[in-house]
């Protein structure tokens, strides 16, 4: 598929991360006003709760974005979201004729602040990369043992808290916990002294289901994918995570892209699982190019220094779909919801410079890693900015996410010293 | 404190669950009626969306019961609480002097259907009875090893789906999962073969908090309990749990008590924690009796069958309160919210007879229990019912919940045989 021209002469670059192509949705604001719905388009935004209130937009009988949050829209369904998105493409193509009604509602994005896209429901997070689940198997296990038993045959995952996910820009505060390392005798309260993040995309479920669906119903099910950054407290986790897997280690903190960029703007760029080493069972097999051709990367900006990049990678490196996620995560029978937020897992490619966690790129901290500025970093240090990049290469245009942003403020001074 | 009287007869028989002492908080519907707020009163329940509609109570400028939950009751905090419990009182003791009014607004409880009390936020369940731990412990690793090196030094505790909470009387259907006995070469595709009930209280968050709050906190924070079965599925989760944690192994259902008890009501029954093995930090430490003395008990009824006490045990044998549980829920910095709900964990005593799973009970399957009808069980059978019941004795009263039952439904046929 070839670029699509728009009368937002922004939107015509090549290079631009929210061409007509893409028409990601997010919710923003402009100086004092309240948040609304809006569409990325080139440099602008389009008013999407004005274009529905003066009935440029009518999808359903009642309106769908008179609220701050897609997921009326998400809950509807394929059928609304594929009108929406031919009725925005017709509205903003080249030669629109309706041209005129629209343009007046139109904002500078740049002027905008953006703020969570949807309500999340719940927030589940996958451990499904092969190669980050290999690194750290490997650190922990040994070589020999680095994939667990299961790891090849289900899409482990486990539930995290969705009143942590929070929208690209928000400052992220170092926590507090309980931690042993490794010279301690006993367990001590003191702030996380190996924070890190986890470079994920975020699948986002439109449709609810009420018990097993298959792998195809679940793609169906998906409304679209946004970047995300599990923030982890390693040394928590280390302490805490068994029996029963990670809790406050994750707690602080999960931050997305501020677009949801729907899975139609992705249909192009399909690719396939990897290879299976062994074979999946029936329920959770592949029904057709299930992952996405994606360049992902992380950059790391000292405080008041220009940013590194510190890993590229693909989310094709992924071994399991957020499909087949979705499904594995309906197989025992409870409800999935509208605004359900499924993690990817840590995506690292198989090179050291493609590792999507500091964890791994520092290899436990063994060997910090130097930026541009020449700086090392083993973890995140106070005041660094951390930022996922992500966008899908197509012909003569790109389908961008909108960076995920995130500076780590430090720890406050211990607050149950009072 | 002795039983207080009230004008509504029933309520003031010593065994009576819902005394004057008590008013416990649900939703009920009788008919075809919408849902609607309710305190159970002896035999009756007082329609409270009706009272605040006709006047009779006005904690806020704005309605609180005109939605069916308790949400924005508990959103209100601890004065507004008090306030409602204070009124209650007045309008349903002896002589009062507006039961003509109050009166007309009593229905049976008989007639009624129970509903889900409040809309849980977000669900997460601990593992905090030192027994149930040191059983589970045993069986899986060994006498030695039985107890985590973290267990005694946090509330271990996982998150989990806040959709799959049910109210009681909602039957269970026996899920399906990925599954890999001992004898299987491979995992396979298949109905749960060792389902299982687990003895629990589920403490209700009322008040919101944003970063790490005290014990004491955590504690004002509580606006009340309920029983809890967190419904398991032991073979799945065997394979599943390494090493995240449980996830589609807890993903079917969590049984819920219909009344919300509150901690004022649970007051006069406060108990000390056990004694410690080993000290806890500052920031987890006691700060006054933080248990509460609850008899519970479990039982079984086969299809058709009268029922059998499986097992007794008491509130009072969890090592961690649901205080200490929320404050170290909140250690990390992320919101907690009005409406999450903690489970306690597995609640089991130290004998054979007070513990609180079948798991336990039976001890992996090796040692089946009988009922009193002659039938044996390792795990629940379809058809069984389970119900969960507990009750605070007081002087000349007792504090009821209310039974949280649940009756398991075979497997659907495969689901994916289509």
């Amino acid at each position: 598929m070839p670029l699509m021209t728009s009368w937002v002469a922004s939107a015509n670059d090549a290079d631009h991360p929210f061409p007509l192509n893409n028409l990601p949705y997010g919710v923003f604001s402009i100086g004092d006003g309240e948040p609304r719905c809006g569409v990325a388009i080139g440099d602008s935004i389009l008013d999407i709760t004005e274009a529905e209130a003066q009935g440029l937009i009518q999808l359903t009988d009642t309106p769908l974005f008179d609220v701050p949050f897609w997921n009326e829209l998400m809950e509807e369904g394929p059928a609304v979201w594929a009108a929406l998105r031919e009725r925005l493409i017709a509205l903003l193509s080249e030669g629109a004729e309706e041209r005129d009604k629209v343009e007046p509602l139109l904002v500078e994005r740049a002027d905008a602040e953006m703020h969570m896209p949807f309500a999340v429901s719940e927030y589940t997070d996958f451990y499904a990369g092969r190669h980050h689940a290999t690194n750290v198997g490997t650190m922990f296990r040994g070589a020999e043992n680095a994939l667990p038993p299961n790891w090849l045959h289900i899409p482990i995952g486990y539930n995290g808290r969705a009143s942590s996910v929070v929208v690209s820009g928000t400052d992220v505060r170092r926590p507090w916990g309980q931690l042993k390392g490794p010279n301690d005798d006993r367990p001590r309260w003191a702030p996380c002294a190996r924070f890190d993040i986890e470079l994920e995309m975020g699948a986002i479920v439109g449709t609810p289901s009420d018990g097993p669906i298959t792998v195809q119903e679940a793609d169906d099910n998906i409304f679209g994918y946004v970047l995300l950054n599990d923030w982890s407290a390693r040394d928590i986790q280390a302490w805490e995570y068994q029996p029963l897997g990670p809790f406050q280690a994750k707690a602080t903190a999960t931050t997305i892209s501020p677009w949801i960029v729907t899975k139609a703007a992705l249909e192009p760029f399909r690719t396939d699982t990897p290879e299976r080493e062994v074979e999946l069972l029936d329920h959770l097999k592949d029904c057709g190019p299930m992952l996405y051709d994606i360049d992902l990367a992380v950059t790391l900006a000292p405080e008041g220094k220009g940013e590194s990049t510190i890993a590229r990678t693909n989310y094709n490196e992924m071994y399991y779909s957020a499909a087949q996620q979705l499904a594995h995560h309906a197989t025992a029978g409870g409800p999935m919801n509208t605004g359900d937020l499924l993690g990817s897992g840590t995506i690292s490619g198989a090179t050291k410079e493609s590792r999507g966690s500091l964890l791994e790129l520092s290899w436990g901290g063994k060997e910090p890693i130097t930026l541009e500025t020449g700086e090392e970093r083993s973890f995140v240090e106070d005041g660094d900015t951390l930022t996922l990049k992500g966008a899908a290469r197509g012909d003569g245009y790109a389908i961008g996410f909108g960076d995920c942003v995130g500076r780590v403020l430090p720890a406050l001074d211990d607050p149950f010293a009072r």
